[in-house]
């Protein structure tokens, strides 16, 4: 039987565009699999493969205007984002190549021998070494930055791990083209190019998890697929890590004194983030709690006249626009739910953004109005009035994982200088308090309260700001609770890196035998704990 | 129905020595986990918490003759090896209370706003935060370095999460008085002594790892309870991180050269660490690939010297025993297997140590011998004999995950000056040299060419020792592949807090709101990166 052929849709039309080669067989994946496996040690050398990402970069760079015209055409996400997003993939694979120069991630420790210790210490040498071919699952939603040369794939190189990606099919055409300069790239700097592989096809998604080779696995996409794919890793005869960033709502909190001190400003905000490239991002606000007054009259009008100003869009695939339309209407439908913009079909491609109003109390209650806490790719979110800070408290608690938590502040609570001295803290914020390092003792601000109520529920946390839009920095946590996330690792920033390594200690081994990472010397001027103490 | 008796038992006699409660029913297991739940703020401060590792290692110390006498008379490991054993797990409790102090654990990251990145970095502040209550699951073998006081227990309560011990049944006495001194302990330093449940029964640990309030476990036992107990973890709803150290085989290999130089010595220090503690060990060295020839047979000899006067000796329970003696009966019979000193059953209640033969090819060619790549517990070691490198590298391949791996080498293997330029390597060596940072380019040494044949095999490699002995250490790395654990993580040594840690981020988050560890000023002295530079 012929292989499935793997066809580029134009998102505009839903008409093919042309045919990118065939979903990958069984037989393919192991070659793909076997074949980075066998280049492994072309990345052993950090020098040759920090060269080796900053080419990437440049060869990306050259080939710009051709990737995104090819990858606008698949995803219909614009010129202007998609050149910005190639810009942050390139600026992302010369970050991972300066955290390869720096070699902090190796975390070297050295211990020389101590009899006083209990046990006896003997000569220790750790580091971290690379765990092998990671298989990436590729996103449909960033075409460039967490597809094949996304943060997985550039983190897994930085490690020293062989790649092979799963290609999202909704860009196969993008994703053959960034997969050969990148190629071309290792080829450049004596690196095998089958350090990058690329394969076609759910079957091949879920052979690649299984191969006895592949040592871990980097994924982007729904709660559904990441979790079959988990489950998958995990029931292995040999389990692998997961890494697998799922779905997220990403919940904001409006306080009474912000929405009455910027109810617009918030309320326009809110239209830009949720709405950003047709709604289509895993850190789209997908629930608002506003309060319910003036103040938050205020934020609905200005979210009502921006979101219905704001044009129809084209979304990834017609299997999504299918998906959105029927799930705003599913959540419009729901006992004392508005649409004040309604969300839902434009012409026969297109989709209109909007969004849905609703009691938080309904939300507190549960019951069928827990749809509405899960997420719903695309450009809705659902605002929910609450009418004391209890309402805020019995609704946050209901929300699974996030990769965001927000809260908007006045002034006042910003500054913390409104402090309640825990006359209205609720049961649920006392418990949490201090447990997450946010909070303590007595005295607190409002704002120190909803960050010790928000913390538990994500991994990035925003003061009066927007969740999209997520920097390259040594800093950033893109991971959260599951399933924002299947482990505690994040997908972006420099200690994604960690992910895909596993640290190996060296006894009472002479310095003739070991790599100069792990000589007392020093000579390769590594950060690095030395007989307890931290050095750089 | 009434809960069943829990029981301590006598293994030097089999007799039941005294009742110690009942095991945990399914509401006992939900009251342990939400009283663990609700005292987690009690751990919030870092010095309150070192505060209480600190006394809770006082408090066992002045217990130490008690806890002693009772661990001995239900394990039979004797007085010297439990108060050993008891002063490493104080020590490790100390060590853990320095690094709570000393933050870097923390990880500390601030990234002020930067508009030249792409994209733009706002302010983001990062450190790490507790999981929340920790499953516990004591060893057999170590009942109080591996068990309710053990490493897991002290990593976790140094990271700030409440632990619930599931008690080994080979030890209910000693698990009940010890957690009545880390609970007293806790209540020295007004922490709720609930941040240290403890629970018996086998369904209750079950009930455990699915409890919703359970954020992560700690594992330290078989292959097959472990594996099972994964499965579970990864299966929930909302599945959480397994940290299992589940068994390992520990390979030897000694080369010609070093058998050569000191056979005699390798074999009574071999006999030395197969043998102690009754050869109970999760790192005794389960295989060894000694030559063929007058250096590998001086080798056995001093082997059978020493293995042949070692008296019996008591295995922890009675089912141990049983399996022990059917173990190595079942081994002793594969065909050109033999036993010069034969292990087996002693009197009724003791086994005697052992040691098999079997050609190294034998073992490379799988099949009925793939038994005897399995881990046997108790006194027993395979010496399987090879005849060039091309077997030793055919056994290596066929082993799964350890927790450490040796070599023994020759003074010039050692120092490398016996370098073959790559004359006789071996297909499996070239493969894997320089993948794992071990070895590189051309001109490799024997010594070399093998540590990089280990390296992908354990989380520990050796050099001229022997794994038993695990220093608690800033370096220390007790976990390797797959099943020797279930994550890439470490259950000794200072790194194993991060197990119970996952970061998080704010993001444009005022000072006035964030803890003193996420200041600019820095006021707590942590080690932290800010602005891309590592400062201590």
């Amino acid at each position: 039987m012929a292989a499935a052929p793997v066809w580029s849709v134009d998102p505009r039309t839903g008409k093919q565009r042309e045919q990118v080669g065939a979903e990958a067989t069984v037989q393919d994946v192991d070659r793909a699999v076997g074949a980075a496996h066998s280049a492994r040690a072309a990345l052993a050398d950090r020098t040759v493969r920090a060269a080796f990402l900053r080419g990437a970069a440049d060869l990306l760079d050259a080939a710009k205007d051709d990737l995104v015209a090819v990858a606008d055409a698949e995803t219909a996400l614009g010129t202007a984002r998609l050149t910005g997003e190639l810009a942050r993939t390139c600026y992302q694979l010369r970050a991972f190549a300066d955290i390869v120069d720096e070699g902090a991630f190796l975390g070297v420790v050295i211990d020389h021998p101590d009899d006083t210790a209990t046990p006896p210490v003997p000569d220790l040498r750790r580091y971290k070494i690379p765990l092998g071919v990671v298989a990436v699952y590729a996103a449909s939603n960033f075409p460039f930055a967490f597809s094949v040369p996304g943060g997985d794939t550039a983190s897994a190189l930085a490690a020293g791990c062989p790649v092979v990606v799963k290609a999202h099919p909704d860009h196969p055409a993008t994703s053959e083209r960034v997969a050969a300069v990148l190629r071309a790239a290792a080829g450049r700097h004596g690196i095998a190019a089958d350090v990058v592989g690329l394969v076609h096809g759910f079957d091949a998604g879920v052979e690649l998890v299984r191969h006895p080779l592949v040592a871990a696995a980097g994924f982007t996409g729904s709660v559904r697929g990441g979790r079959a794919l988990f489950d998958a890793a995990a029931a292995r005869p040999v389990p692998i890590p997961f890494h697998g960033e799922l779905g997220s709502l990403n919940p904001v909190v409006v306080t009474e004194a912000a929405a009455a001190e910027r109810g617009e400003e918030i309320g326009s905000g809110l239209a830009g983030s949720m709405t950003l490239g047709v709604g289509q991002f895993c850190v789209k606000p997908g629930l608002v709690l506003a309060p319910v007054g003036a103040g938050g009259d205020r934020l609905l009008k200005a979210l009502t006249e921006a979101v219905g100003a704001t044009g129809a869009g084209v979304l990834l695939d017609h299997r999504m626009r299918d998906h959105f339309v029927a799930g705003v209407a599913e959540r419009a439908q729901l006992p004392d739910v508005s649409a004040p913009v309604e969300p839902g079909a434009g012409d026969e491609h297109t989709v209109t953004a909007g969004f849905l109003t609703v009691p938080a109390a309904r939300l507190a209650a549960g019951g069928a109005h827990d749809l509405l806490l899960e997420e719903c790719f695309g450009p809705v979110t659902v605002v929910a009035r609450y009418t004391d800070d209890a309402e805020i408290t019995a609704v946050l608690s209901r929300l699974p994982g996030n990769l965001t938590a927000t809260v908007h502040l006045s002034a006042a609570e910003a500054a913390g200088t409104d402090r309640t001295d825990g006359a209205d803290r609720t049961d649920g914020a006392n418990g949490a308090d201090g447990a997450n390092g946010i909070g303590g003792a007595a005295g607190h601000s409002r704002g120190t309260r909803l960050l010790a109520e928000l913390t538990p529920l994500a991994g990035r946390v925003l003061v009066d700001g927007w969740p999209t839009g997520v920097a390259v920095a040594p800093a950033q946590q893109h991971g959260g609770p599951y399933p924002a996330t299947t482990s505690t690792s994040t997908s972006v920033g420099g200690t994604a890196i960690e992910r895909w390594l596993r640290p190996v200690v060296y006894q009472n081994t002479p310095e003739a035998l070991l790599p100069p990472e792990l000589h007392d010397a020093n000579p390769l001027g590594l950060p690095r704990r030395y007989d307890g103490r931290l050095e750089h």
